[in-house]
């Protein structure tokens, strides 16, 4: 069997003009990144903003088990089954971290043959977004030391620094550090902390903005500090924005590639969906809704994490309507959250099939709960049997969701040219009625509270004391409108990493909270959220290699 | 008067492919980046090699001082002015850091009328290959401290680790860190640092590699620690050779960009020039000279650092052959080696610059010492006298060495035309005898007193005790026969940064050494030398913005 690299060195590329070229682009809108990768001109997003939106449809999944999803694959797969079918198609996705690419996880561009390409490019730097992103978190945090060292006119208190330093590696020995060390001219010794760039808050403002304009407000909005009589410090207060944004000028525009049946796809921004809010960037999206008849996008982790901060931020703050979810699971993963250890997933189960399914159920009522018609999918694997299949699928008929096999993974689009075929089902008889879960005006407990028993199931909501003192404080300094990013384990719909299926009688506890003024939400932290990885014993970084002509292999 | 980036925005460029054309080269020999930089093919490089070379010019200077000298813009000028009386020619230059950008120096793409465009992007992020390489550097960092967390099979002293972090910014904080901080899954605490990207050995590495394969040795032979038994442990021995590669594989091609007059430039790699060798690549250089009937290239600061590291390092790796050397200074750089305060170098001095132009001789009399020609120019300001030019030039002309005014920030390679002439006369009417300064069979401490003695006029050395250990114990590792490379001031010929003009009586003193293996040299460390700027009190990050349509203002 062929591995992802191997597939994707062997496919045939076009050039990005010609690509561009099939949704309207001259060779004037772009700009070129070697042969095969583009960035969308300014001018032309300008343009764009005129022109009639197409149908919204987000892709996401129920929670991530190690038997594998396939969130990527079948969005990828899809956009090309639809194509296929002739309907005009873009995806919008996110941009890989090089953190995973060296860890355990691999690459992000697709697998099988629904893959993007280059895949290695896209990979490695690809147009370098997130380098400029890491540049400018670690410009505002070198301003604010510095401005510190220069005498401090801000009164910032070193202890109640919240800027956090960042790289786009794992790299453990980085989560907990000291800075300033050695002589006077060396700064002031302070604790500090690197995330990887993924997890900051210029990732996720940088994501929701809609141009330039707009990120420069949510950069100068951006908290790194409270001062010594507690009032907070931002990155305007220190002059970062200008500049910052000067880092960010060529990253903030979307980048064009192609799957290997040459669909477009604009790969822009890529949040965490545990502390951020784990989509691409709005102006992706935004620009795929215009280029094409249907938009394909997807949001990081489960349902519970991803799509509803897509459905509850992103949407809400870029005033976007989703016309359909697509709601991806295995009937591996299915049995896995029924108790079947994972070596013994590829067995025929139905007993553990239906208590498992209780996951997908939930998720399906979450996502109906918004009011957006949900088709749901399975991910095939040679292991599926019959029955088991035939059984997922009565099952979604009978919750009004249309349902399709995806063999998207082995057979590319021709492989997801029946869920294009539900997809389009759906989309022209099924009305979206799509609304957010709570109210912008709720207090800050309330929306908790809200999420916590609506979507996630829970009963109730515990406050740690930090958690408590911290939402009043965040209530106080003006930022209780803001719809709230709750940072949760993926694997559980609860707060509990280890219960899985449908969990109940359960509480959320939230242990801290803080406001992503620039991003525009405030984070409440359940359970330990990690923003910094580390790597296994046996990191992906040993596999890769590079030959003399520049050849990649051993990404996956 | 305009500013530089008003002067470069009001410029007319080319597309990138039409410069490209100019030194044969088709659409398929480059990846474009935008419009108007690109990245030159592997293929087309490797087909150069067999192309007869062209003739090396050198652009050195005398020992910086505040009022500037101009090496940039001089060979920025000199290559347009070349082109311009009708001899082929192509520059290649060194990549700008972040970190001045942000900090007091500002761009560096050359000034007033002779500057590479778009001068933006050079100057911030260009193609990225700072942040690869700031990627490669820190990629081994975590590979080295998760080789330490998973249980540490080569016994790596948590002591003895000698690998930097690296960050492509001024931040005197992570000058000295501790990292690793936390609980058990946090890591080793340890001592750390961090240094500015363009200062880590995989930018030296970068810069002096042939191709991919001889960068992969080098990587490989990078000392990142020493073990309990005090063996040395490199990149190789914790597996991250092909995965820093991978990360490096576009950032090794050379850039292609333009001037304002539209000479096809060369922009790659940029190591300090004191713990460095402060040259563009290898690569960059060896493109260079098969393009065109003449190279220019540059070195860092002044020619005792900059000029005698290209001519003994890497001339001496990469088999090049320097066919003159171009000594840039200004009246009002010499009056100030003769002790005039900065704010009176406008008015006519010539007893100061008698007094200064020491300075000026002693290089003279280096480079002479390699056996390359070398022709004078004065970076012309307004406030110099006719006085003055001609007693410069009459004391060149006694030292055998051609002079020519050069007014090329004023008025492009207009005003470079006499200096062109006067370059073209060197090149046809004086051989070039290049030989290093010393043998590479010399022990360590003779290399280093050779350079001390011949190119400083220091009287001898002196060695702090752990300098004399580290050097036995470099030899003793078998790398007593690699080129010493000395990290000393830049402000004066010798290790004391107030002795201006021409130092005499003086011992150099040695604190420090220790082997870059990768990059091929061991590094003598005179003085303190800083590894990480800091940023001044008032950065120049505070002046610089982005627009709307992403038009940046106030870099400088």
């Amino acid at each position: 069997m062929k591995t992802d690299i191997e597939i994707a060195q062997e496919a045939v590329k076009l050039p990005i003009k010609e690509i561009a070229a099939r949704v309207g682009m001259t060779e004037d809108d772009i700009e070129p990144y070697g042969k095969y990768k583009a960035k969308i001109s300014e001018e032309f997003l300008q343009g764009l903003k005129d022109k009639p939106a197409g149908k919204l449809v987000l892709v996401t999944a129920i929670n991530p088990t190690p038997a594998g999803e396939g969130k990527t694959t079948t969005s990828i797969g899809l956009a090309d089954a639809l194509n296929r079918i002739g309907v005009k198609t873009v995806a919008a996705l996110r941009e890989p971290s090089l953190g995973p690419c060296f860890g355990i996880k691999g690459g992000a561009a697709g697998g099988g043959y629904a893959q993007c390409v280059p895949m290695e490019d896209i990979n490695l730097h690809f147009t370098g977004d997130f380098h400029a992103i890491t540049a400018a978190n670690n410009l505002l945090a070198a301003l604010l030391d510095n401005h510190i060292q220069q005498g401090n006119e801000l009164g910032i208190d070193t202890r109640q620094v919240v800027w956090k330093r960042c790289m786009d590696l794992n790299d453990r020995s980085l989560r907990n550090v000291v800075v300033g060390l050695g002589a006077k001219a060396d700064g002031f010794v302070r604790e500090d902390h690197f995330a990887i760039t993924v997890a900051t808050e210029v990732m996720a403002a940088f994501c929701l903005a809609n141009d330039i304009s707009d990120l420069k407000e949510r950069l100068g909005r951006i908290i790194v500090a409270y001062s010594y009589d507690g009032k907070p410090v931002t990155a305007k207060d220190l002059n970062a924005v200008g500049s910052m944004a000067a880092l960010l000028k060529d990253a903030i525009k979307p980048n064009l590639v192609q799957t290997l049946e040459h669909t477009p796809v604009i790969i822009h921004g890529g949040p965490f969906a545990n502390i951020a809010h784990g989509c691409n960037s709005v102006r992706a999206t935004n620009a795929a809704l215009r280029l094409a008849d249907v938009a394909i996008t997807e949001a990081g982790f489960g349902a519970d994490l991803g799509a509803e901060k897509f459905l509850d931020i992103k949407c809400r703050q870029a005033g976007l309507k989703p016309d359909a979810v697509v709601l991806v699971a295995t009937i591996r993963a299915l049995k896995y959250n029924g108790g079947v250890p994972k070596d013994q997933l590829g067995e025929e189960n139905l007993d553990a099939l239906k208590k498992g399914i209780v996951n997908l159920e939930k998720h399906i009522e979450n996502l109906q709960q918004y009011g957006v018609p949900v088709v749901v999918t399975l991910n095939s694997f040679t292991s599926d049997t019959e029955a088991e299949i035939a059984y997922v699928r009565e099952f979604c008929n009978e919750r009004d969701c249309d349902f399709a096999l995806s063999e998207v993974w082995a057979k590319g689009g021709e492989g997801g040219e029946d869920l294009a075929r539900m997809v389009m089902n759906t989309l022209n008889n099924k009305k979206s009625n799509y609304a957010p879960i709570y109210p912008l005006e709720m207090s800050l407990t309330d929306k908790i509270e809200t999420v916590s028993k609506k979507i996630y199931g829970a009963d109730g909501v515990v406050y740690a004391p930090a958690a408590a003192r911290q939402l009043q404080k965040i209530t106080e300094l003006g930022f209780g409108d803001l719809p709230v990013c709750m940072a949760k384990t993926q694997y559980s719909l609860s707060d509990d990493q280890k219960a899985l299926g449908r969990p109940k009688d359960f509480k959320i506890t939230v242990r801290e909270a803080y406001v992503s003024a620039g991003a525009g939400f405030v984070v409440a932290i359940t359970g330990s959220i990690m923003t910094m990885p580390g790597l296994p014993k046996r990191p992906a970084a040993f596999d890769i290699d590079v030959d003399e002509n520049g050849k990649i292999t051993g990404l996956f």
